[in-house]
């Protein structure tokens, strides 16, 4: 049992003292990490968050070992998927009916996740929870009624501004990813194909991030993409069994999880020796990056940065291969909205906040990004990984 | 673009038709696989299925490629992510309330997913969308008003039953996963850990599956446990950096993804000769495997394969040791509703359907299973993949 991350309670507890509401029930994989330091095997875990008191998990009896890796120290289990067990969502409906009576919640108002898009992924990561038909019915009759209140966008504004044990993690999560984009670099040669070195990548993390500085567990996602490929790097593009060849462009798109905490980072090389137009490619890409890196600093609009990378690859003549933003929020989740840098954002940078940086230039046949995340300290801004960013360009 | 699965159209038009329903809209990844064959990269994809009338595919721009592989002709798509567009739900929306003008389903009574808990996972599988705030709000009004209407339990319904086409499609995933237990079976000695043995798993999947008789887009997760965690087996361990001994059981949890089709299959092996112990323990399995296997045939309650299943290791004296249920539904999802061969279950088998088989045993330091996908044909049942099922013991 790790102590808990204050700072992080005492945050959310005065944004729900300040809704007038009396707890928060919390059962998407972000928001039960954010809560407890807890990253679920499965999706049936649920965080009870009194505006006063202690917290409350409640999670199968079979990740009680898991669970009290976290840091809420009042665990309460249910039995489920056994013969003689009732059904997951019935016997976590009735315990919740127990916490609730028993912290004095019962019809009382409470926070909920009510709107919600894209969700993080649990350990077992291929059928996470959504939980809808729980919230919508069950949970609301097991809480004694009351008034459910959609708490799911002041949870993003939350998650925007990272507490120092959070920076931690997440700054783990890019390590971690470093032993991956080492694979990518080692592997990016002609005669591999993209899924040769996308499982080399995924492998890294499985073989060397488990048990790296008391990670206990890891897992990346590795999309990999060459030649005239990289072109469409910004259209999600995914992995195939395409040979690189010579001289190609190889590209990464790369999250990796550990314990919960995400990092999202780009790289791209060349398979052999970058040719005259690649090295004015990566110079151009360098420049918008470097630029945004500058202008990143508490109290900058996320607009100045943007704006800034715009503003450098204009001098190569490449403003326009720059289809899209230029970071968001990540560690909670794989993409998180605050900040947004991006022309249109109305949002300040502030202390403590993570953004990927990742400018992009796309054409015909080919594609080249960089991307790192990047956490706004008190004066500036620090990339959080420490592998290569524009591997075969001179300094 | 493959011609549409008919089969599977009928019976969902037949279903909305009972249910006085105009059209389905569908944005969970599961049944946009059920209603037009195509796996999204990202959650946004959406269907509009009339009751008549050819079905809609609403898509991202960038998806369009990939969209085309699917059997909906109609495809729709609409820009996001880039400078200029405006949000991608919003996008979406927009999208959705011209088709329902342009096929006069304004302000009808419509199906849509309103309660479901575990989602499968889209092609970039770390960030599934369940799409909330969308559905309950702007769709509703995008669509004209009307009444939406409940249709999950439909969907778990329909999704029992599997056409010709889908069980082709769930077969070739369980041939892919035949690569990764090959890896799994070469790869688990003494010496090698939970974590290298996953990895090796896992990108076998990547680079064999990847290709394989037409296949796009392949993955797998394998959970690997060893020694005295076999015993937990039941309990969603995850793989740890725990390096196996000689004589030790290793058992894997596997699930994989061909093109949006899955398989969820089990192995147990022993890192060396199987001691007496460890081979009654894989004589008691295979007993119950078989005998639930034998009883499985259309007509059958469900609940006759598992009591087969339990009859059968009573003999062994080892019926207390097998905790939970004997199959669940499989193909769309890692693990569906339909069947359940359990004690409780109500329901009956019927040629299509297609379920896992995974008689366990576990005590305190050991655990041992099997789990193969089968198919309920039209005289019996059929086991979907190639894999050596009792490795090291004698016929």
């Amino acid at each position: 049992m790790q102590a808990p991350d204050f700072e992080r309670w005492e945050r959310v507890q005065s944004r729900l003292a300040k809704s007038n509401l009396s707890a928060l029930v919390c059962r998407l994989t972000e928001n039960v990490v954010l809560l407890s330091g807890y990253w679920p095997i499965l999706g049936r875990s649920i965080v009870v968050f009194p505006t006063e008191g202690e917290p409350v998990l409640l999670t199968p009896v079979s990740e009680i070992g898991e669970a009290e890796r976290g840091w809420i120290s009042d665990v309460r289990t249910f039995r489920a998927w056994r013969i003689g067990d009732i059904d997951p969502e019935a016997s976590l409906t009735k315990l919740l009916g127990q916490v609730f009576a028993e912290r004095g919640l019962l019809g009382k108002r409470i926070g909920y996740e009510g709107s919600f898009g894209d969700i993080a992924a649990t350990q077992r990561f291929f059928e996470p929870w959504a939980g809808i038909h729980s919230v919508l019915d069950s949970w609301v009759k097991a809480g004694g009624g009351g008034e459910w209140v959609d708490f799911g966008p002041q949870l993003v504004d939350l998650s925007g501004e990272k507490t120092d044990r959070e920076i931690a993690r997440i700054r783990l999560a890019n390590e971690v990813a470093d032993f991956g984009l080492a694979a990518f670099f080692r592997e990016s040669v002609p005669g591999r194909s993209e899924a040769e070195i996308a499982a080399a990548v995924e492998s890294a993390i499985l073989t060397q991030g488990i048990g790296y500085k008391g990670v206990t567990h890891a897992r990346g996602e590795a999309e990999v993409i060459s030649g005239v490929r990289t072109g469409s790097a910004w259209d999600f593009p995914t992995t195939t069994n395409r040979v690189v060849e010579s001289g190609e462009l190889v590209l990464i798109e790369f999250a990796v999880v550990a314990d919960g905490y995400w990092s999202d980072l780009t790289r791209t090389v060349v398979a052999g020796d970058l040719n005259d137009e690649q090295r004015r490619l990566a110079a151009a890409q360098r420049a918008a990056y470097m630029a945004a890196l500058q202008a990143m600093k508490p109290g900058v609009p996320d607009a100045e940065p943007d704006a800034a990378a715009r503003k450098a690859l204009e001098e190569f003549g490449m403003r326009d291969l720059f289809a899209h933003h230029t970071g968001h929020g990540i560690g909670f989740r794989y993409h998180e909205a605050i900040p947004s840098i991006h022309p249109d954002s109305k949002g300040v940078l502030k202390a403590g906040m993570i953004t990927s940086l990742e400018p992009g230039l796309y054409g015909e046949t080919f594609g080249y990004r960089v991307e790192d995340n990047v956490l706004i300290t008190h004066s500036g801004a620090e990339p959080l990984c420490r592998s290569p960013r524009w591997p075969g360009l001179e300094d």
